[in-house]
């Protein structure tokens, strides 16, 4: 019996993962930005929400499987687009992608990567990839790895539009995080002409300021991808999204890490459902720890959720097994889930499966 | 003086049957599914409730006599169906229906006992006698017990409907809890074909989870006993059960040990009474700890309610005699309640005698 | 510098009470029913009303001074009956009528009392003093105690009619406190004709629980005295005192120590208020402890309130020097508060003066 | 690298300036009045709100410089008026004002300073610069001092209205805190005729509890300059101000010190813009410790903050120096959120970026 045998929640593979990590490491995934109330406030979300489970529905045969951008997906819970992941372990990306091919399921690439979208492509081309996109100064190093990413089969891309400066994260002020050179991340070698160190805030130096709802068109139009917005937070912006060509929305603050105060993701995904859902999907991530967090989220309107930390910490304790032990873990949980509310399949749970909780 | 003297309330009771029980016993008794949010919940719901006593009422006689399925009981405080009493005494479910006789309130038996219907039947004839029923995909190993309640004159099947598969309990898990073959889980046994060791989840995998509404017809007519449909959290469901015949509702989450996130019992017993509170009785179990917890769910509607654990633990405590005392200090508390509200009788209580508390 | 001078506040003087007490006698003071949420909630309550403060008023004369049941009192705070002083300080009463006397307020003596009206007269002449009253099983009893008060020249006779039977206290339970008989309890003595040890139960049991609202009119027809009924939570009963003669009400739940689970006294003060506000003055106590309670019971309505636990830590540490000190250290602080409010007098209070708090 | 390197927000320097302070001056500087509700209260407020950011906005240019009073400022964050800075430093107020001049923003001297209005003008003639004015009983020693503001070229009066007497603070009142007579504050000095040691208490008896709206039209008058009143609370009082010829109102509870009790500044700002923000300027102090904060403050209609406690702590770690990087380490993190919340400016900043965040 390993250590990650009695690893039976994210909360274990958390624990297991801050224990070999470096601190600096550790503090870099883990942490948010400011006083991290919109960190803890994305979790605690999900609390302020309940299932109403539905009894003695026939669940003898219930499937996590359904479908996102058009394609198959062996649960609506896919692996986010989450930096470095060498700083993890050796195998970095490549495991990731791999144990989500595994568990059939997407795998979105990091523009901030320690791998390049074609490794990846190379590594796990029985995977649904996505590719993150960040923008930078340089618009031709984005255009050669977006270039990249299309060729490598990725079905979509997914645009960060909440970083055009660096969140104010002092947990790594604190440590002194800093990514060593020989960390070797290609697209900020790309941008800076060569391998340096730098923390994560200088790397994000590397990122356009002046990008505008214009940049969604193009780069649809230019990659011929559907391009699913990440970061919106308003109605407002959600029409914007749906109006400037995109394809999907991903509500998002960044797992707290940009701006201290903004909404936990599930507070704000209502309103967006709201206003653009009958158009396009909508897609969310923040705090996602349980089965019953993707449901919860299922009925208030989205089509799937992604996961970032959790990913890391299976990465961290055991590399891709470790990765794929997360995402299966959820996945039951997930079934069990839909199994007690009555609900055959995620397709089959709507609104009348939650009801705000109590004030306790 | 004895030790069991001095346990004054119920928390006191866990407490001492924390001391006197293994790790796992007391971990699969006191523990709920997930994060065990909705466990919690059910106590803190009595807390988002306050009393309006009336004061300058003749008080002298005060009684906690009540009707429940057409009949007296001692009290509006049952006993709950809960699981493998012989983990808690050698006594088992003998003590607890002994005990319940005594104290002049109905022993709710369950299906996944350590004694068989007749033996209890033969320990407490006196005792009014309810059998929980889960039905297993052997539909037969649920007739041969359903058939022996019936005719040791058991007054009425609950039929459990929440349990189509095992809620997520970690404490199992980390615990290592397994049900020893010595314990002889008659039913169990004999839906396997022997005794064998098992888990909780892996009794439950028994269980039919293609059960239907049609099924509470059937168990009502085949057993021309008065079916209680045990597991209701929505109003839909309620409507259901009443359409469908069931004599009553036990509005409950199971303990919290079926599916986190939930509601409390309590929650939504106003939603289950407004829908069918004309119509059948509705009784709730979940989190009632106090003679003044009785209280409330009687002014929100309740006809009665059922208590598990506290039964439980007066049970590893110091058998039949720990299960009376329990029962006798609920109803001294519930007495004493009614009597400083003002209501001569459990019949007394109306919602004019509780207010939503305010927040705090 | 004596201990004494660094007593700041009102939690100051409970600290420095506690380390002189015995425990039993401490948890018999400090202690209420149940899982003492009522007891907590009557503090926890002020804090869910924010005051609005007036600027640039003259404030250069300000007077705690009132009016309470048509005469002056040198503030809207009362000394509340509270049982047993004895237990407290040799001086028992007697210090605490001599304090009252000298801090300008009225001194209410309880029944259970370790002095009788008369000794209490004769110890504090000059004081204004009312009588709060249990009715005995034996009325003779009563009535005696009642002719002694009038006959001392008691203004008020305050009726308490939450106590037909007595709370369930786990403190005394754990402690054992008894009554040793040498602490001279001269109503009870009569009632069961001659000293012996007792328990507070026992006290109450004394108590007759056929008591109604025809008593409260008798009383005052008898007596000739006003009468307050002491023990109100709901506009119901507000409206039974009023029409049954009573002249005024104090909104209390007797400490949190009867009934736990029912609302803070100032949670019900609105509805009293609202109810009966126009006929009678209406009274509350529950939770005082500063000067801006006070200031916030009169923004909803009360006329006065009463204060005990902090009376008797004052009298436990200090006798009636500790009496005096707590009551002035309040009347300043509620002086102070009026001056910052723009309010020169409590008759300048108004419900301008508060609004309800922001959650937290 | 310093120790100061490692403060990285306002709390980081509060906690080297309490290592610094001797306990008296910190418990003086950090304290509250009563239960000192008020001061943890005004920090929660700002919780009860959440950012509602924009994104895709050109942020390449971002600026935080605003209009305060009808000139420049290098952001909508200015000095707040506080007492006696040589506890803090023995550059005392002209290290402050020297900081404030360097970081662009306004300096608003306090009456009870260790400095003269003259001393100030002369260490920082650069500086914008305001007088809080305290109004003595005797009205000579303020004239004296306005007078010197005036020629100083001060460019507007404070006039604080919320202390005709002296909150009750009791930690001043447990360490015995007492203002040396070597610490030379000239206003007292003026007024007792001469240095003595005094608590802040007696100096606060100096001040006239007979001030009245009159007089804010008064001073206005005599001096010709701009007055803003400090201390409003509440709408009623804010038209008064405004009706009055108040400049500006500081909706203000003198940071939690004068009356426990009263709402969180922010709480109240929403009711007083309301009433009077088309007609005069309204700035806010209380609570405010992040860049955040500020932005929040101007979404309810602030036209500026200011702070005080994070300043002292500045001056009491690194005297100008700290001062300088408190400033600025704000002026950064309001940067940052304007840019994350796509506002170019403060005057961008309008209701639709922030909402009520949701019940924790």
């Amino acid at each position: 019996v390993s250590a990650a045998d009695e690893l039976v929640n994210t909360r274990d593979w958390e624990r297991a993962a801050r224990s070999v990590l470096a601190p600096g490491v550790y503090g870099y995934y883990a942490g948010g930005a400011g006083d991290e109330r919109t960190l803890h406030d994305n979790r605690r979300a999900f609390r302020r929400w309940r299932l109403r489970p539905r009894m003695l529905v026939d669940v003898s045969e219930v499937t996590t499987e359904c479908t996102v951008l058009g394609a198959r997906s062996s649960m609506p819970l896919l692996v986010a687009p989450t930096a470095l992941h060498k700083l993890a372990h050796p195998e970095r990306e490549l495991a990731t992608a791999r144990a989500a091919a595994r568990a059939g399921t997407v795998m979105c690439l990091s523009t901030i990567a320690t791998s390049t979208p074609a490794e990846v492509t190379a590594a796990a081309p029985e995977a649904r990839r996505w590719f993150q996109v960040y923008v930078f100064r340089d618009r031709g190093v984005t255009k050669a790895f977006v270039d990249e990413a299309v060729d490598g089969g990725y079905e979509a891309l997914v645009l960060t539009v909440d970083a055009p400066l660096f969140g104010h994260r002092e947990r790594d002020l604190r440590t002194g995080f800093v990514v060593p050179p020989e960390m070797a991340v290609p697209s900020f070698t790309a941008a800076v002409g060569g391998p340096v160190a730098a923390t994560a805030a200088e790397i994000a130096e590397q990122f356009d300021p002046t990008l505008s709802w214009r940049d969604v068109e193009a780069l649809a139009t230019e990659s011929r991808l559907p391009v699913l917005v990440k970061g919106v937070l308003t109605a407002e912006d959600a029409r914007l999204a749906r109006d400037h060509g995109a394809a999907g929305i991903v509500v998002s603050n960044h797992g707290g890490r940009q701006l201290d105060g903004v909404p936990a993701s599930l507070d704000v995904l209502p309103e967006v459902v709201e206003a653009v859902g009958d158009d396009l999907e909508v897609l969310m991530d923040g705090g996602v720890r349980r089965g019953t967090d993707v449901l919860v989220a299922l009925a208030l309107g989205a089509r799937a959720v992604l996961i970032g930390r959790p990913v890391l910490w299976g990465l961290a304790v055991a590399g891709e097994e470790g990765v794929l032990r997360v995402l299966e873990q959820l996945r039951l949980e997930l079934e069990r889930a839909l199994a007690l509310c009555g609900c055959p399949s995620p397709a089959a749970v709507t609104a009348a499966y939650v009801a705000p909780a109590s004030r306790s």
